[in-house]
């Protein structure tokens, strides 16, 4: 490789790590502490509002939960990789890019559940971050260099796949979102699903 | 293990670094500085102001103390495992969903430290990431080749003890919310206590 | 070198890294959630909302690409470097505080991005930023010892080319700002666009 | 060292570095984006209001110019340090809770810097991480089977001259608070005069 065209992996992992960590926390702070009038009792009417609260956070969980596998496949991805060259690492940061929009989108879904245009948003943001994941796996089958060893054909199918999970709930959760958008956030849950079917089928 | 299916344990704790990081880091943010009204001099009202914060400082540096305790509970944990397989890692990870709402839940009791609901919540979070921790040490203790040295009964004891310390102040802090909910947030301040008498009993 | 005045250089990276992922998911707090007036359909009233975010998003994707470009100028420095010493540490987190201003001012060309004084502070920010990557060249430049290798003199003078991207395109965007205030952000998309050029006669 | 009783270095080092990273970067949220009136054109009155946030960013630099010299301080400790026991361990995480409180106690400078209140609160957050400091340096000269070699009586009086240096500019601000508040926080400009003067004595 060219002198200069290298990008130390550990350093990118550092930044990768931090993103996600950040953008996991971060999604707790849509929630907001409910305020309580100041002529009425906190013992009274807070049950109420605390309950109230069950839509954000569970918004927030699942969130969580798909950061978490596309912080899984991210882990998953650079154990294949045995050094990184430039055109890789800026497909890297503009999944970071996805990545921290995360939050935001999420708010989204939290304050206006049942709103067709905040299912869409998220779900646009879940699958342009599939669809980069997928892009990366493509350059690597393409620059075997790269790696500790080659992607055979049956893992690169494989690896698709994985890649393919988050933009598949996504189309699930816009077409749910018309019949009814209160149960579209839930097609989100599948994700670890289908992974976990993958992985199944990887290990056989 | 099979290929594939084991995770970067080095990347499992940077995650988890960031993540308690940032939680901890977040607890001040629920400080907000108090806004002084336009037409009253600030050297004359914001001493009353800042000292009125007091129960939101104490919340925030209780709420640090527990989760500096989680911290070096998952720092001791992962001291004895040598390598990370999937179940394990999904196990972690939903345990950092579990930190994450830590800022969530302890700006609540910050806000209304009195409400029975705010305590509540707080203590269902604490005790709900002690159990996490529990589950964590059940699976290494059913699967020692994760470990660098298989765990001993009496190991598996002291550590199933520690992990019961946060739920067990946080029932403590339930029960006091009935008499007396401004005094049960000091319950956890036990944590500490409960664990250097373990730590003292496993030293032996 | 003498004792107690080297600094460890992965602690730097560390700190940069963390610094960075921040900054990096801290521009979309920038882009609230848009508030729906209680007696209004989300339905009817959000798409509008969310379309009207489209100034944030860019604002926030292209502070996004620049800070990118300045974290891949800090690998690509840290990669010539040996060892640190106190001075050069200096001027690095002396750098950072440039990297924490970024928030603050995308946000107000967010807010603001048609107004001069947001476009002069967001370029006066990034401008500095460069220069004071510059600084960090001329200090390693002059300072052999701290390098893996020397540094030729056609080596600095295209590290200095590198550093003066995002100058030349504060610049640019200052002189857009009397014309034409609305595309003047556009001017630092041409970052990466003299970056690769500059790296592709750096390869040859 | 008893088993179970060390703790991991590399881990207590990405902790702090998240944590400082984090406050570092939380300092500019304290400075918000002014709001412009509805009927009134930014590009008349935003120079105004980005000009009237001059103290608030003077503060914000202060304050990670401070930050900044307690990492180095952190750097240069953890420098000497071979392992870490759980005393130590907690010193340093109970100085971390004071780390967390610099953004609140900045900001309350920042909206408020002409109140003595809230430069007492500063002050006193200081003076409180420089003493922990002294406390840590303390229990490393007492403790020389932590460190790489022990620490010499002269290193150590220079060692808690260094942990002095913020608990002096802090008494230097509360004591200027009086005659001029408007001045006392350029008292913390000193901190890194006072460390330089000290390693220049360390280095004859």
């Amino acid at each position: 490789m060219a002198r200069g065209t290298e990008v130390a992996k550990d350093r990118v992992e550092a930044l990768t790590d931090g993103i996600f960590a950040i953008a996991m926390t971060l999604l707790v702070l849509s929630i907001g502490v409910p305020s309580v009038p100041a002529e009425l009792s906190p013992d009274v009417v807070l049950p109420g509002l605390v309950l109230g609260l069950w839509p954000q956070i569970l918004a927030c969980a699942i969130a969580f939960l798909v950061l978490m596998s596309f912080w899984l496949g991210h882990e998953q991805l650079f154990g294949l990789v045995a050094r990184l060259d430039r055109p890789f690492v800026n497909l890297n940061l503009i999944t970071l890019l996805g990545i921290v929009f995360v939050p935001f989108s999420s708010a989204l879904t939290s304050d206006y559940g049942s709103a067709r245009i905040a299912i869409w948003v998220f779900a646009a943001n879940l699958a342009a971050i599939g669809l980069l994941y997928g892009a990366q796996r493509y350059y690597l089958v393409r620059h075997p260099n790269l790696l500790h060893a080659p992607i055979t054909p049956a893992e690169a199918r494989l690896g698709y796949a994985r890649s393919l999970c988050s933009p598949a709930a996504a189309l699930l959760a816009v077409l749910l979102s018309f019949p009814a958008p209160d149960l579209s956030s839930f097609s989100y849950l599948l994700i670890p699903v289908f992974l976990a079917a993958i992985d199944h089928m990887w290990s056989r």
